[in-house]
C-alpha cells in the first residue's frame, strides 16, 4: 500500500513518528495512541483511491478530523492507516435561497459560521469545541442549541459516502423531506467512521435570528434551576439554548473567564425571534421561574455581553481541568427524558459528593443532556475507579427511566459496554450485522461502537 | 404453516375469499389484488408466532394496516400472507410530562388525537387519510403540518420491531436525543415493511397551541402564490400548515365539500403560537404576498370554520375523483427543493394541459412538496399513458433540481425504477445489501421498494 500510494500523497503521506505524533492529541479522557500511519487526503478520488489499496491490502482505516471528539472515537488503532479529513476542508456551495450548503468534511463549524455571515444564515449545530462537520456528523453532535434546532440527525440533509471498497454513493436529497427508500443519511450519521468515509454533505442552514436576547439566571437550589427547565420544555416555549452550571461550574468558569457570577446553580439562557417575541418568550420563562427559587432573569441583546457568556460557556471543559493542576477531564455524557432530569442531577451530584470527586455538573439541559466533568489526575488510579462506578451509577440511571448512555458524544470505545445494556443484544446483533454488509473485511474504524 | 398456527389464530387466520377479498381495497391507482391469506394477530408474541412459522416455510409476509397507502406499498403479492396489524391498536402509554406515547401499529392518528385530547398535547403528523400510525412510519409519512412539526422521521423516537426471524428488538430511546450506535429508528422508518414489522413505536407529541388561526388565501396567479410560499420559508415564518390548492382543486372541493371559494390559485395557511405571536406571523404573511399579487388573507380563529376548511382540504382527493364519473385518481408524490418550487408546478401546468388530461395540482408546499392528482378512467388506457409521461417528467424535473420522487407516499412498487434514477446504483445496491443482511431470505414485503 505505501508502495503503491506513498509517491501519491508525497508528503501528505506521513510515517515519520514526530509528525504522527501530532496526531496523537485528543480531548477525552482516553489514553491517546501513536497511529502507525497518516495519510491527508484532499480530494473524493484520492479518498476513493486510498480506500481501495487499503481494501485490497486488508489494512484498516481510522477517519479523523481535528481530534476533539471525548469517547475515543478517532483514536489510533495499531496496523491502520488514520485518514485525516480536516484537509477537505472546502465550502462547495452555499444555496441560501434553499436553506442549505454543501461543505466538505474538513469544515470546521466556526468557519462554516464566517462563511455564511453575509448571506443571513446560519449553521445552528454548536457542541462547544469548534469540531469539524465531518466529526460532527460521525458523532451525531449537538450542544447549545439543539433544544431549538435540532442536533447533527436533524440537520443533515445528505451525504456522499466513500465505502469500504472504494466505491462512492450519495444519499439524500436536497428537498427537506423524502419517502424515497431506506434512510441512509441517518444510518451513516452517527456511525462514527464505522461504514464508510464522509466526503461531502448537505446541511441544513437557518436564518440569523431579528433578535437574539441572552443571559444567566442564578437559582437558589440545583432542584429549582432544572424544575424551571422541565416547566419551559414542557410549556413549548422555543429557547434557543438553555444550559446548566452548577456551583462548582460556575466557579471554574467564574476563575478561567474572569466571570464574577455568584457561585449559584445558574441558567445560561438565549432566545431568539422577533424583538416581540423574545420579549414574550422570557416573561414566560420569568414567570415559569419564580415558583421555582428563580433569581432575577437580566438578558442582553448586546453582541459582546453574549459572546463572553457563551465563550464561558465553552471554556467549561478546560476551566474545569485547571480546578485541579496538573488533571485531565473526563466529560460524561448521559440523557434522560425531561421529566426525569431533576432525579438525575440530584442523584449525580450526590454520588460525586460521596466518591468524594471533584466534578462540576453542566448541561445541555433543555434536551434533559447533561455532562459530568470529573477533574482527576493520572497519577490518582484510585480516584478513576471511583470515577468510573460514579459514572456507571449515571448510565444506570438513564437506562432505567429510558434514557440513553450518551447524548452526543457517541460511543467510541469508553461507551461499547454500555451500548448493548441500553439497546439489548438483539440489537446491538443487528447493528453488527449491518456493519457486515457494508464493511464485510472489517476495516472501518475498528474497535470502535462495538466490543 | 396453516397447521401450526391456524387453529391458534381461529378466525383471524382468514381463508375465505369473501372475507380476503376486503383486503383489496387500497386508495392508490395501482390494482388491488387479492391476498391468499389474511392474518390478524394481536399481540407481539403472535406476531412473532406469525414471523417464525413464515420464517420456517419461506412464506413471504405483507404488512397492512387500513389501506390508505398510495403506491401500492401494501398490496397483496401472490403466495403471502397478508399481516393485518390494524387489530393491534392499543395506545400502550400517554406520558405527557415527557411530551412523548407509546402506541401500537393500529392506531390511526384521528383516534390518537382524541385519546391525547385531555393531555393538551397531540400528534402532528396528518397525511389526510385517517391512517394507522404503523403505516405513516412504513412509508415516512408526512402531510400538512409537516413544515412546522416535521414528518415521520422527526417524530418517531423509538420502535419495537419484529425481525424477520421472529426476534424482537427495540430501537432508540424515550430521550429526545442519543448517539448511541446505529440509528435503526431511522432505518425501519421508511422501509415500508422490507425489513421487520413495526409492533410498538415511541411518538413524539407537541402542546396544542394557545392560539389557532386558519384560513383560504386567493392569489391572481398561480406562480404568485407559489412565490409567496417561497419567501414564506425563506423568512423563517414558523407556518403551521400552507397548502396549495390550484383552481381546478377549488373547484372540486367546491362541488365535492360544498365550499364557495373564488376559483384561483390559493393558499391554505395555519398558524400556531400565543395570540400576539400568531397575529405578527399573519401581518409578516401579507406583506410577503402582497408583492405576488396576494387577495386578502382573512383568517378565523373560529374552530367550526377551520375544521370545515380542513375537511375540504382532506377530500380533495375524494373530489378530484367525483370530476369524473367512474374516475379513480392518480395522486403523484413530489418534493423539490424549496427554490425551484414554482419552476416545478409551472412544468405540471403546461405539462398536465398539454396533454390534455384532467388533473389538480395540490400540495404542502411549505415542504417543496406537491401532489398531481390525474383523475383517470380505467378504460381509458391512451390516457393513463400521457399521464405516466407526464408523471416521469414531474420526476425527472425533481431530480435534476436535487429533489426527490416521492415526498410522503414512499416508493411501492410505483417508484422502483425512479429510486434508482433518484439514488443511484450503488446506493440502491447497498440498500439491497442492508435489506439482505436484515432479511436473508427475501420474505418481508417482496416487490415493494427493490424491481
Amino acid at each position: 500500500m505505501t508502495r503503491a500510494l506513498g509517491a501519491r500523497f508525497a508528503d501528505r503521506w506521513i510515517t515519520g513518528e514526530s509528525r504522527r505524533a501530532q496526531f496523537m492529541t485528543a480531548e477525552g479522557h482516553h489514553q491517546a495512541l501513536l497511529p502507525d500511519l497518516v495519510v491527508q487526503p484532499e480530494s473524493v478520488s484520492e479518498v476513493q483511491a486510498l480506500m481501495s489499496a487499503a481494501s485490497a491490502a486488508r489494512v484498516p482505516v481510522v477517519p479523523v478530523g481535528v481530534g476533539t471528539s471525548l469517547e475515543g472515537n478517532a483514536g489510533a488503532v495499531a496496523g491502520a492507516v488514520s485518514v485525516d479529513l480536516s484537509g477537505m476542508d472546502r465550502v462547495v456551495e452555499v444555496a441560501p435561497e434553499d436553506l442549505l450548503c454543501v461543505v466538505e468534511p474538513g469544515v470546521t463549524r466556526e468557519r462554516l459560521n464566517e462563511e455564511l455571515r453575509a448571506t443571513g444564515l446560519f449553521f445552528p449545530i454548536d457542541p462547544g469545541a469548534n469540531a469539524t462537520l465531518g466529526g460532527m456528523i460521525s458523532t451525531r453532535a449537538s450542544g447549545t442549541n439543539a433544544v431549538r434546532y435540532g442536533t447533527m440527525r436533524e440537520n443533515v440533509l445528505g451525504l456522499k459516502v466513500v465505502l469500504p471498497d472504494g466505491s462512492l454513493i450519495r444519499t439524500g436529497t436536497r428537498a427537506r423531506k423524502s419517502a424515497a427508500g431506506y434512510d441512509l443519511t441517518h444510518l451513516f450519521t452517527g456511525s462514527e467512521g464505522t461504514l464508510g468515509l464522509v466526503v461531502e454533505a448537505t446541511v441544513r442552514l437557518h436564518g440569523i435570528p431579528e433578535t437574539v436576547l441572552a443571559g444567566s439566571w442564578p437559582f437558589e437550589t440545583l432542584e429549582g434551576a432544572v424544575e424551571t427547565v422541565i416547566a419551559t420544555i414542557q410549556s413549548g416555549v422555543p429557547v434557543a439554548r438553555m444550559e446548566l452550571l452548577d456551583p462548582v461550574a460556575i466557579r471554574a468558569c467564574n476563575a478561567y473567564a474572569g466571570l464574577d457570577l455568584p457561585e449559584l446553580p445558574t441558567l445560561f439562557v438565549e432566545l431568539h425571534g422577533s424583538p416581540a417575541g423574545v420579549n414574550e418568550q422570557r416573561n414566560l420563562l420569568a414567570e415559569l421561574g419564580e415558583a421555582f427559587s428563580g433569581g432575577d432573569l437580566i438578558m442582553s441583546a448586546d453582541a459582546d455581553e453574549q459572546r463572553r457568556l457563551w465563550r464561558a460557556r465553552h471554556a467549561a471543559l478546560p476551566a474545569a481541568r485547571a480546578m485541579v493542576p496538573g488533571a485531565v477531564t473526563w466529560s460524561t455524557d448521559i440523557c434522560v427524558p425531561i421529566s426525569k432530569l431533576a432525579q438525575a442531577i440530584a442523584n449525580a451530584r450526590d454520588a460525586i459528593d460521596a466518591a468524594g470527586l471533584v466534578a462540576p455538573i453542566l448541561g445541555h439541559v433543555g434536551d434533559g443532556n447533561y455532562h459530568v466533568f470529573f477533574v482527576l489526575r493520572r497519577d490518582d488510579p484510585e480516584a478513576w475507579t471511583r470515577a468510573k462506578l460514579v459514572n456507571e451509577g449515571l448510565i444506570d440511571f438513564a437506562l432505567s427511566v429510558g434514557g440513553t448512555c450518551t447524548g452526543e458524544h457517541g460511543v467510541g470505545v469508553g461507551k461499547r459496554e454500555a451500548l448493548v445494556r441500553e439497546h439489548g443484544e438483539g440489537a446491538v446483533a443487528l447493528m453488527r450485522r449491518l456493519k457486515t454488509a457494508i464493511d464485510p473485511g472489517q476495516l472501518m474504524n475498528p474497535g470502535k461502537v462495538f466490543l
